[in-house]
């Protein structure tokens, strides 16, 4: 027998908590919180949260009612529920993963489902594979996402919506709690439930709705409902489930993701909140709080609820093989990132991909059709396909995403937020630069680097060769973090062999023995430093050979550690060599030229001369050569401003 | 009558074009362009498209068949036609500015329909400002935008189906080819064109079905009844329309927007591509070639199809106002922004502006209570709102497009592809930095200057004081260009007078004389130069009180403009003072403090010493002052620096 009298209670105590924590901080959003109590209170409190089950609460801004639930279940304290958004406190203004019962963080809207789409899959490759293993039928876990209804305008919600219904993920249980009111207005929809449920049903979910979200009894009924249908339906879909839909034998899972429409009153509870414009974000002061708790009655700040913290799976080291590259040999590092990818799948279940739609030009597709349970295509939709990977990557799986470098700035908001998750996401982005040729501008990556280096704590490889990304790709996996790796859609000659070793923050030199009759100068001060990544590495290297046969030496410096640079070599090599040309297939800021303008001048190099030769005027189609010669970052341009130098 | 025949021979010539052309240029989407070639031709040369149309090629891979389109209109010559993809010809891989009948870049997909939703908001607003000055009852154009079925998956599509919807917009026009196949599988739903059109019309919109989207019957029987719909409806509707549903006399325009559901045949009328996977992007062999065009029998290749190109509009120079701030007052920079944009909005028509749901934040709500018919509320859906922006500026309007700083991160790939549309576009990003306080990371712009920078053409500026806002905002609207404003949240007090000057590359020295007797060196080479822009600006100045009453001098540097930074003012300053502080509330990569560096580097600057103080810690919530001594970029950690060199 379910005790609604406690469920009131517990309603109360967090109602109580939220007001008087929001009030106690000076600052959030009591009123968006108090909308979902009765939802969520049902959720955590009367038994529909399973061991394993996960949570997201997408509306991050909700956050007083996330930790007034922890609260409730006797997790934290009062006294850390009043430290609320101080400073040292873990309870910040929106969620981050210094709250430890936080998986993702939430406060950029619209972000939760795609979470939950990529921890739906996970729990689903999960069981499959314990039941490989074990010959076992496991029931699988829900995931649950609790959604407010404005950022149901967010592209990426319907991308994750989509997904969902195509990967038919009948452990997904998203909860929209429908207060009507956004930050300065009404939604586009008010309460309109049914066109929210014709929407999402046309998609290919189920939908509940609920006309009184704070209903204890009828909140109750449907999560019953609910509950039992995917248990049922999923130990049923077993007898026949692999996989998702992409593979040659199709599973009908039985059923479909399920969305629960509450209509609730923001503000709910206190008379002058509910249903009020002009109160979001705001909180009480204390005047109104003393009333709004004298309306709210007796409240039993003993009462505690129960649940059950979800397992974490520890992570074990990887192992690697050995790559096979020719030297010299004409392999596009993209090809070979494709290679390192399938070899890490043969000997690490964790290890799963994700592209959007490009897996032919990525070549993720190697991977795709060796192992086509851990592969999933996520489509022309990029923002929901990182946040789907941070999901999965919260199971302990680990996700490499792929697609064209220059459509990942699409997911620029996710990958912002993925580091306030503690992330473990590797990210690929093939076609970078204008090197791609006669596509044109809009396919090039040409910002991805500085994209990349400004998340804070993000390591970026941009490969030469088809060894060195073979070798950085094993890297990216065994380490925790957020990864990108840049790859090239040109072939480019293998200039590494297996035996060279590759690290986080190392870089390689290449030096031309130039004979004595030859040598133009003696002089250490004409001698230049080109430093270089990628593409225009080779561009470097056919300079280099150039130059040494009219007697010029120079040192060409391989960064494909582009974050961190290998700041002790570059620092090391200045000794000797005063001038400096930084070459690049990017645009001119926020990408290895300003890394390296930015070390010289932060480690007080004393260079005599610098050039940063990088992609100055909108490009256009043409072909790979031309395009590197129009933007002056081609071994002919090299060759100028090394001989303006020397 | 319509003359089917000539129709047929115009679809026969442009099938020729797209395979020659592709087949010329060695690369390509020809199987894409074929699909869309009935429909197309139809809308072109049967009438349909009126002068002021638009149309917009959303599937921007599908270039073949548009430079083929306005090849068989006679608008350029068939010689231009086989330099496609060429270096030095406009007809790029994806169309560009450079392709003068191309109002908008595209070629990442998913964008189109955002920036037809723009126009078709443009040409009403357009009408209702005609209406008001000639009381007459003029027509009102259409926009059509053609969408490929895989870039139905992006969720901005959705955002401009939403929008689209919510504004009742009968002028906007899709036509989507549903082709089936993607890049490299199929789409979602294939062929399932009901599913399509139950979504969409979910999504309160009306749809139509083509069952063969090949046949010019059953084409020009659709564009007939939507034309003659559309005509019909924006007269009805013009009676009783002001604008959108946000103001308080709602108005019910008649009808919606309509979605043509096309069912195609990628590579058709070329039997070995009919609907055959692994063709994308790849174009026929020479050998290949012949063999198709013998399958297509004779083509007319004189015949020549009728199209008539859009006005344009002249744009005439800004009238401002001046600023009313009393030096010392408080006054958010939002806030000054606010009220230059109302003050811009009351000199001119063509400020339009757009927010995120953040109007109340951001501030542009004071223009939007004031010119109601020309605020455009977007909701929460960023990717939609600039490219909307886009555009709206293609019309003729100037639009000033607001959120905070952080979620503009969403729409990257849109700001990326708008800088290849000759754009016009003023992004405003409020609630920067750390400084913002308690609501934690999330809600914080850290990356946005290094993201604008990155786009190679921009313009950004970020005023420390709210005189500085106003004349800011009222040069990017006078200026056409790609510009971003950078406010912020708490309040500050105002440091110039109503005669200051701002320009773009400008700055300001701000210097504090000291007592002779309480110098503490005179040697110039302890002198520090503390460049620093907006929040932290008054913490450089707070230092530098500080710093003088102990006889330590320093000049601070304001350098609001941040792209283009003021190169020769910190030149001429450096070569007298040789210690740099750069201080700025932004993580260390692409910001202010590499901007400088990569200045000083190119420019061989001779410095001593550089200390670049920035977000170096993952933040968290607090209060301002808190978070700006955590991250040691306030008057504290500025005093240590200084007195470190001095």
């Amino acid at each position: 027998m379910t005790d609604f009298d406690k469920l009131k209670k517990l309603c109360r105590l967090i109602r109580y908590d939220i007001l008087t924590s929001t009030t106690e901080a000076g600052s959030g959003h009591p009123t968006t919180s108090l909308s979902a109590v009765e939802l969520m209170t049902t959720l955590f409190f009367a038994g529909f949260l399973n061991q394993n089950d996960r949570m997201v609460f997408s509306k991050g801004h909700a956050s007083p009612l996330i930790y007034s639930l922890y609260h409730a279940a006797g997790l934290i304290s009062y006294q850390e529920l009043m430290q609320l958004r101080k400073f040292n406190s873990d309870l910040e203004g929106h969620p981050t993963f210094r709250f430890k019962y936080a998986d993702v963080a939430t406060g950029s809207l619209g972000q939760g489902l795609s979470a939950g789409v990529g921890m739906a899959l996970g729990m689903r490759l999960r069981m499959i594979e314990d039941r490989k293993s074990n010959n076992r039928l496991p029931s699988i876990p829900n995931v649950f996402v609790l959604l407010g209804d404005s950022e149901m305008s967010e592209g990426q919600v319907w991308e994750a919506i989509q997904i969902a219904s195509y990967y038919k993920l009948n452990n997904l249980i998203a909860i929209v709690d429908i207060n009507r009111l956004g930050q300065s207005t009404e939604t586009m929809l008010g309460w309109d439930l049914k066109t929210y449920a014709k929407r999402v049903e046309a998609f290919g979910w189920k939908t509940i709705i609920i006309d009184d979200g704070h209903d204890l009894k009828k909140i109750y009924k449907v999560f019953k409902k609910v509950s039992s249908a995917t248990q049922f339906l999923s130990h049923e879909s077993l007898t026949s489930a692999l996989r998702g839909p992409l593979e040659s034998e199709k599973i009908a899972f039985a059923s479909k993701p399920i969305m629960i429409l509450a209509r609730t009153i923001k503000g709910k509870g206190v008379s002058f909140l509910e249903n009020k414009e002009g109160w979001h974000g705001k909180v009480l002061n204390q005047e109104q709080l003393t009333k709004a708790l004298k309306e709210m009655g007796k409240v039993d700040l003993k009462v505690r609820g129960k649940i059950i913290k979800p397992n974490d799976k520890s992570i074990s080291n990887f192992k690697f093989q050995a790559s096979n590259y020719k030297l010299g040999n004409f392999v596009a590092t993209r090809m070979a990132y494709g290679d390192a990818l399938l070899s890490l799948g043969s000997t690490d279940e964790r290890i799963v991909a994700m592209d959007a739609e490009m897996s032919n030009s990525t070549y993720s597709e190697k991977f795709a059709k060796k192992f086509p349970e851990r592969y999933f295509e996520m489509f022309i939709a990029e923002q929901n396909m990182i946040t789907a990977a941070l999901g999965i990557s919260k199971l302990g799986f680990v996700p490499f995403v792929s697609t064209f470098a220059a459509f990942l700035t699409r997911g620029f908001d996710q990958l912002r937020m993925a580091q306030y998750s503690a992330p473990n996401l590797k990210i690929v982005g093939s076609h970078c630069g204008v090197s791609i040729g006669s596509d044109g501008p809009s396919q090039m990556g040409l910002e991805d680097i500085s994209m990349f280096r400004s998340i804070l704590n993000s390591t970026i490889f941009y490969p030469a060769d088809a060894t060195s990304t073979f070798k950085l790709t094993q890297i990216m996996a065994g380490q925790d973090g957020l990864f990108y790796l840049r790859t090239t859609r040109k072939e480019t000659p293998v200039i590494y062999g297996e035996k060279e070793e590759f690290k986080i923050g190392g870089s390689k030199i290449h030096q031309v023995k130039i004979q004595k009759s030859k040598v133009k100068s003696t002089s250490k001060k004409s001698k230049v430093l080109i430093i270089s990544a990628g593409i225009t590495l080779h561009e470097a290297l056919r300079a280099q050979k150039e130059l040494a046969k009219n007697g010029i030496e120079t040192v060409v410096l391989d960064c494909y550690s582009v974050k961190p640079l290998d700041a002790q070599s570059i620092n090391r090599l200045v000794k000797e060599i005063k001038n400096i040309i930084v070459v690049e297939d990017h645009y001119p800021t926020g990408g290895i030229g300003e890394a390296v303008a930015d070390l010289i001048v932060n480690y007080k190099l004393k260079i005599e001369n610098y050039f940063h030769l990088c992609v100055r005027k909108l490009p256009r189609s043409g072909t790979p050569e031309e395009l590197l010669h129009f933007e002056e970052i081609d071994a002919e341009a090299i060759i100028k401003a090394v001989k303006k130098l020397s």
